[in-house]
């Protein structure tokens, strides 16, 4: 396991805690010591870092990445690969809020899926050898085209962030000792980084409007129902969350 | 600890469990062996259930609850109540979305806060009396008006549930084995009960909808730098969430 990062001290600190075999810091001396290349850089940066990482890499190379958003990359991507080298996205559905090496866990992948999408280029060998290298860190591995993993994850997991960040935003300072486990849980994502975050939501920009948009009109809903005092009404609408909400607690 | 309930079923279970020293299905019967009663009902049924008890209570009975809503509890035992029994008002910020006798816990108050919210006529004695209650269950007690706490947790704990409901709602159920952590967490208050919680969301119209317009102005706000791609806006306002998400860690 080869690592490499722009900032010496991180790439340093990776080598002492014994996370990678060899520290290189040089980017294109890093990759042509691998045949499988992992980009773990924020998401709109991914495309930029495969692009100067290609020519150094070896014969049948197969890039992925970790990136929260993928139909940006493949399009950042498209005809600029050359020949000897293929990339095929993955998300790894795994992580917290909290980020850098400090908060590693060897663990982190057990049984957590992991969505691998591959273009409509991809060939199954690289698709099985991508698939391959995620099972084996233990996770669990589900195909989607990267337009349909965009769409999904704006709402599964990025809209949650942006309702997240507005509910925390929206506590007056005099209430904050109000605010108890339900408050603290529905808002835990806020607490993730701000930079990071922009960069996933600027490249997932579309989607997420969507869903936002689809929430909105729930919301609405809600609002409609309550200024009304329609009390069938709105105990459907919660009748409604709490179904889909209970079935998730089977497949965690 | 005399228990009563309308459910004769739920009465006999909780003796059966040593949860309560004797059980008295007739509420008259029951509240004329207590000093202080503590009402556990649905919110909208609480001050119809303090009325039909009062007559029947103890010379310098105290009446509490345990309610999300405190205001309209007031209103409707406005001018009602004899002399010889005092209501004030309680709520403890504690429990879950699980409920029913079954889900009991002796440590459930431990370092909780309970909101006591005393009207413009209560004594000081009496306050008094309904904080020391508290505090010997292991809970923090403060104290604020019915209509500000109301304003409050329209806030804290409403707005959450309905946000949490309207998202779980949105996720279509090709896309559920896709939802994280972080979509459970943000969801988490939707699996509570769509009766129960009718309830409150009908006693406290007034504080939610104003909760939900403050919300949806700052989902407004997203919506707009994201349209705009305006990264610097976007930021700010992750960020904005994110102080304040942080600051609710220190007083966990």
């Amino acid at each position: 396991v080869v690592g490499t990062d722009f900032d010496a001290a991180v790439l340093g600190r990776a080598d002492e805690r014994g996370l990678i075999d060899s520290a290189i810091s040089h980017l294109p001396a890093a990759v042509a010591q691998a045949n499988l290349v992992v980009f773990c850089t924020p998401v709109d940066c991914i495309a930029a870092s495969a692009l100067a990482a290609v020519s150094h890499c070896q014969l049948g190379a197969l890039l992925t990445d970790v990136g929260s958003v993928k139909a940006s990359i493949v399009r950042e991507l498209q005809g600029k690969l050359p020949g000897h080298v293929s990339f095929i996205g993955s998300h790894p559905l795994a992580g917290s809020e909290k980020h850098g090496l400090e908060n590693a866990r060897a663990d982190l992948f057990d049984g957590r899926l992991v969505v691998v999408t591959p273009g409509s280029s991809a060939l199954q060998e690289n698709e099985t050898r991508i698939a391959d290298f995620w099972r084996a860190l233990g996770a669990r591995v589900t195909f989607m085209s990267p337009e349909e993993h965009d769409r999904a994850v704006g709402l599964t997991s990025h809209l949650p962030h942006l309702l997240a960040s507005a509910l925390a935003a929206a506590l007056p300072a005099e209430w904050a000792h109000l605010a108890a486990s339900g408050f603290r849980d529905t808002t835990r994502l806020a607490a993730g980084s701000p930079d990071l975050w922009t960069s996933i939501f600027r490249t997932n920009r579309e989607p997420v409007l969507a869903a936002l948009a689809l929430l909105e009109g729930k919301l609405a809903s809600f609002r409609q129902s309550l200024t009304d005092d329609d009390a069938a009404e709105f105990n459907r609408l919660l009748a409604e969350g709490k179904v889909i909400r209970d079935s998730l607690h089977a497949n965690k």
